[in-house]
């Protein structure tokens, strides 16, 4: 399977073939795509030597096979259901993000423990009362547990959400869970990268 | 400096810190903080040896001092000065996110080149137009450029934030940016993590 790095670069060489099919073009060499997306030609070239397309000698790659077999590649998104913990600013900010559903992460349920937030709805999603919860999975089957909550609750959540025999967690909450082996789990920081990015400025300044 | 990885669990060491101070104990031993947050206590040892303080035996760390200590460390974000262009879902989803917030990152302007956006209000931040940007940068000094617009845009305003001074870019459009290498870039693809989330899960399947 590929690394981390090689499927986001994947998901960029994606958009951007979409955008250059758009306006009509039919083939484009492996160096103008490496030029426009500022990598270098033998990055590009190992990357899509992935799919099944060879690119032909002075034509390059013919765009929509391309893109197509992308498509298929990248489909490991589609049909992925999933549902969301905590209708705070950071649910709140995910669910109105639209940057997964090309890629087909479906957001089937919204929880939250909060009365003034259960049966309101953020962007057609109606948030459940995470009392519910359990029976809600019980009939239909959920792949990826988001959490957006406050530290404290997540490995609660998380544990309940394995017990409902949810496959992937995608955990936006400041704690590394602790799961079974056979769930996957995948942490971000969005406020971390900030601090990042902040101390390599403090560095130059 | 510290690595990625490090200023990011420092980050998560800070938020747990506040939580148990709040809570009114006075001392947490290094085992403790390791077990709640579910990582190896020479891990927690080793990270927080970076700030001046030394956890007593049997005792641990002091809390508030500890705290205190991270508050000074992790201080390179307060005061950083953003704008923000591109007003979209992501965009405003950033506006809206609050996790920033608590590390001083000061969104100072928000643009956009879209007249349906321009002079509305987004979390308190007036939209402005991106024609503007040079005169508005060239009275306030901004530290970082936060782009969240489509792809295309993203290296002609890479290169007008930089002619305006801008340290660091902070960039989420699906693109490498080309910079001078005195400017400080970090990517984020959040759509991409999702797909490697994805890909995770199909192995399992």
């Amino acid at each position: 399977m590929c690394s981390e790095p090689t499927i986001k670069r994947l998901s960029v060489y994606h958009k951007y073939l979409k955008e250059v099919e758009a306006s009509g073009q039919e083939f484009i060499s492996c160096t103008k795509i490496a030029k426009n997306l500022h990598l270098l030609p033998i990055q590009v070239r190992k990357d899509l030597s992935i799919t099944d397309i060879v690119g032909k000698p002075r034509v390059g790659y013919h765009i929509k096979d391309l893109r197509d077999s992308l498509d298929r590649f990248l489909s490991f998104g589609k049909g992925v259901k999933a549902c969301l913990i905590g209708a705070g600013n950071l649910g709140y900010s995910l669910l109105r993000y639209k940057g997964f559903d090309e890629y087909g992460l479906d957001i089937k349920f919204v929880f939250d423990n909060n009365p003034d937030k259960i049966d309101t709805y953020i962007d057609g999603h109606q948030v459940l009362d995470i009392k519910n919860m359990a029976e809600h999975l019980s009939k239909t089957e959920i792949d990826v547990g988001v959490l957006t909550v406050p530290r404290v609750y997540a490995q609660t959540l998380a544990n309940k959400l394995v017990e409902c025999g949810v496959k992937a967690l995608w955990n936006f909450a400041p704690i590394r869970l602790l799961i079974p082996q056979n769930v996957v789990v995948k942490h971000e920081n969005i406020a971390g990268s900030f601090l990042v990015l902040a101390s390599r400025i403090k560095q130059i300044r």
